[in-house]
């Protein structure tokens, strides 16, 4: 079967990044090898599920021997095409936008901040994390020139929409909302959503 | 079927929070009828899978009337136990701790932060939003006797496993989880995670 050909679930796509931590923590421990059993017991995913998904996209281990966790890491940060470090916007400077700013966890992920962005004239020109924040008014055109794919929206609900409409022209592709509301966006831009009160009410259902 | 005896899906007890954040701000509007198809296109999910998942649920809606916002709003809620305020605790009183505490997105959703904790010397005894840092030393302590249920959890990812044990035998039932690392938890405890760089990972595959 041609991999280039096969369309790849979602969901199976949307475990790789939890393998790949996985993987580059085992790293930072000063680990060399592991095995999907391994992997199963620390993410609480089944060893064939595991297996099942990597083999998706080819053969990275052996029966017996288990996987070489920097030749796997390697492996998936190419598959998620975070073996290059991708330029991000921020859209929206309130508690949310500046403690994503200043979030170290981004680095070696793949990601890195270069721009934050807000419409209030109070906080355009102020220092958050490492960055001025720029006047949003000039959001379009600075993205555009920096050749920005990804940004995150950290507006009020009441703006979100309108912020997205604007990112997609500018040549967004990948949208992570923090806002509390769905958004449409264009067929060909992603979008992901962050909301803590949804996330959190999933769970009271079982309690 | 008795719907007492019914296991409902996980995946669609995911969707209801989405069903009715929707709710809430057509009711903010001041709407008072939808349907199924205006639903849709404010979520990007298909009419009849909203019309299917409510329908594990009750009959909320009429064919032709469709659904009356305040009502199907009350009953989401009653679902997701959400139509009683949670208090919750948050561990970790950094940047996103801080940003979590101060957080206006969870009123009128079913949550208040209750208390935060930290065990930085330096930030105990801080103020984050409207509260205190406690130390966390005493967090079972206060967490059992408060009959917290619910808590959020960012500290770094190398505690993370055991604020997490320590939230376990303290009687909390659910865990948003903010430390870029999977926890393990006893089965009885519900784990979400909340981590922007495996969210962004997820859209790179595709870029």
């Amino acid at each position: 079967m041609d991999t280039e050909e096969k369309t790849i679930p979602d969901i199976i796509v949307g475990r790789l990044p939890l393998y790949l931590r996985a993987l580059q923590s085992m790293k930072n421990e000063g680990r060399q090898i592991t095995s999907s059993q391994e992997l199963a017991e620390r993410l609480g995913i089944s060893a064939a599920q595991i297996r099942k998904d990597l083999s998706q996209f080819g053969e990275f281990g052996k029966q017996g021997t288990g996987y070489t966790i920097v030749y796997l890491c390697k492996e998936i940060q190419k598959i998620l095409k975070v073996d290059r470090v991708w330029d991000m916007a921020i859209v929206g400077a309130g508690d949310i936008g500046e403690a994503v700013a200043r979030y170290q966890g981004f680095t070696n992920r793949g990601f890195r901040v270069a721009m934050v962005f807000d419409n209030d004239p109070e906080k355009i020109g102020q220092k958050k994390g490492e960055f001025i924040v720029q006047d949003a008014s000039q959001m379009a055109e600075k993205i555009r020139e920096a050749g920005i794919r990804i940004a995150m929206i950290s507006v009020p609900a009441s703006n979100a929409q309108e912020v997205a409409d604007e990112l997609a022209d500018a040549g967004v592709k990948a949208i992570l909302n923090y806002a509390p509301v769905s958004l449409n966006v264009p067929p060909d831009v992603r979008l992901q959503h962050i909301d803590p009160a949804v996330h959190l009410q999933r769970m009271t259902y079982y309690l």
